[in-house]
């Protein structure tokens, strides 16, 4: 059996988090042969919350479950882990302005980055999932001197799956048969879903659907998703949003397919004129555990403004935050 | 690819389920090679939350989920279904006697029990877990005239986990060491959790343990685990109870390991003085999709105390539904 791997889960009381937990101590995100450590961060508030949830991962006894560890110090937490998926966030409360719930998360996320960087094995891998995420892990990858901003990204997974589903609905066929899906820019409600390079059982998706319902209906519904959930649900997308978190892990960790990629929220380089450093959703491919923007797609102008809508959002969020990075 | 396996799942937009239904979607249950269809069952008052879920399974992209169906209709729902996991149940509520419990959930089981009868593939496989699950399951089968016995199970392996976890914690060994663990008779507060013949690293677990630890602290302590549960959570076990599901399938379909043995309510038929006609945990092996109770084990005065005082509730439970059986 391979020795145990370090996965620290911050929100762990919440509900993301309760979707996630299992899913990683079954094996789900890194195999069947790999055991797991779990070190769980939470705020002093949500502890005995977080007391039942250990319960309860205890009573599954799972089989590749070495040992769970929990607290309220991100630098105790964060001790020696493999990989950070940073759940917990502030979440947006009535009257608060997008300022507001951009710096209180500033100061979680600017924290948090001290504390991997003190902590965390050399290598870590972190998957920012709280909102806003792609600020959030800007900021984390920012005061994490000592590590390299690709080992930060940020979940665009669930846009892309959402993206794959609505698509593969209106084509009458299943998700798996949809290639080559994008997100772009911000995973907010500015993200630019591209079908332009979506091939589908050979074909190109852009030549069998209605430019106008990917307009008013393909590329507003996937914004609008999430909204559209809460509304359903009564509560926000946690299963689903878990789901995703693992696709990404297991994307980064084994790779993307040949003949398909993934989108991924990672540090620009300037590709595709997107300011370098910003992190931003693009279309990526992993092999050996590194990500790479997929190069040289054609963009048509539609896209580009699309795109570039985005960007500017992300670097106003930047903007804001200037004094943490 | 196999060809798509159809899988029921009721009080589908309940919590439990919220848990189950994406790690039977990500192959959890059945494998990664085999497609699933969700056949989901609610009442109409939980239809818009399901329709939530239902948005979040979709929006995952799983590979393995060929389609969904949901519907209020049993016979509908368990049209052709291969599995039904009948976890939706009525609740005790404030003020509500024991006998009202079970004479409301008395009519639910009778008549999923009819519809199965009426609808479902004849060799499918049931498992119950909405309480009271021994009795629940009872009234399904005997409404199921022409269904055999054998293909209806209540779960006790939540119980058998916790037991298992128990014993490990207080061992200061892994949950994947211990071997022969046993609960016998009702998924309820008498439940008797046996360690008589739990093996550990090759050694007799009664051997290792003090007797008056098992008897103040390990039984009461499995048999309140729920309640524990809800206490540190503010709400009942849910993904532990899905995980535990999982298992009992797992173990169903794939076989116990060799060695070992796990616990299940199924039909006695007599074994250790047990009503034959009672569906009563007893500790079970599985192979090649057959379902047997261990043979021939010796049991101690103490534990055929416990395990008749839980196979007396057991009886009136069944009294108390005569009618239906």
């Amino acid at each position: 059996m391979k020795s145990a791997v370090r996965i620290a889960v911050t929100g762990a009381a919440g509900q993301i988090s309760y979707s996630l937990l299992f899913r990683i101590a079954s094996g789900d995100m890194l195999g069947q042969d790999q055991p797991v450590i779990l070190h769980l961060l939470e705020i002093p508030d949500g502890m005995e919350t977080l007391n039942g949830v250990v319960m309860e991962l205890s009573d599954s006894a799972f089989p590749l479950l070495e040992s769970i560890k929990i607290g309220s110090d991100a630098r105790d937490i964060f001790g020696d882990i493999d990989y950070a998926l940073l759940i917990g966030a502030r979440p947006r409360t009535l009257g608060m302005e997008r300022k507001d719930l951009l710096s209180h998360n500033a100061a979680i996320f600017s924290d948090q980055g001290k504390a991997l960087d003190e902590s965390a094995k050399r290598e870590v891998r972190v998957l920012v999932v709280g909102n806003p995420a792609n600020t959030n892990a800007l900021i984390a990858s920012s005061n994490a001197k000592n590590l390299n901003p690709i080992q930060f990204t940020a979940m665009t997974r669930l846009d892309h799956n959402r993206a794959i589903y609505k698509l593969a609905q209106y084509l009458g066929t299943h998700c798996s048969k949809i290639k080559k899906m994008s997100i772009w820019g911000n995973h907010s409600a500015t993200q630019y879903p591209d079908i332009s390079h979506v091939e589908f059982s050979g074909q190109s998706a852009k030549d069998l659907v209605d430019g106008e319902w990917v307009k008013s209906v393909f590329v507003p519904d996937v914004q609008q998703r999430g909204v559209a959930i809460q509304k359903a649900r009564g509560a926000s997308s946690a299963a689903s949003a878990a789901a995703a978190a693992l696709d990404h892990i297991r994307s980064w960790v084994n790779g993307t397919e040949s003949g398909d990629w993934t989108s991924m929220a990672i540090m620009s380089n300037g590709s595709y004129g997107i300011d370098d450093g910003l992190m931003c959703s693009f279309p990526v491919s992993c092999r050996s555990g590194k990500i790479s923007i997929v190069p040289d797609l054609a963009l048509d102008s539609t896209s580009r403004i699309r795109i570039m809508a985005s960007v500017d959002e992300l670097k106003e969020e930047r903007d804001a935050v200037r004094h943490l990075l």
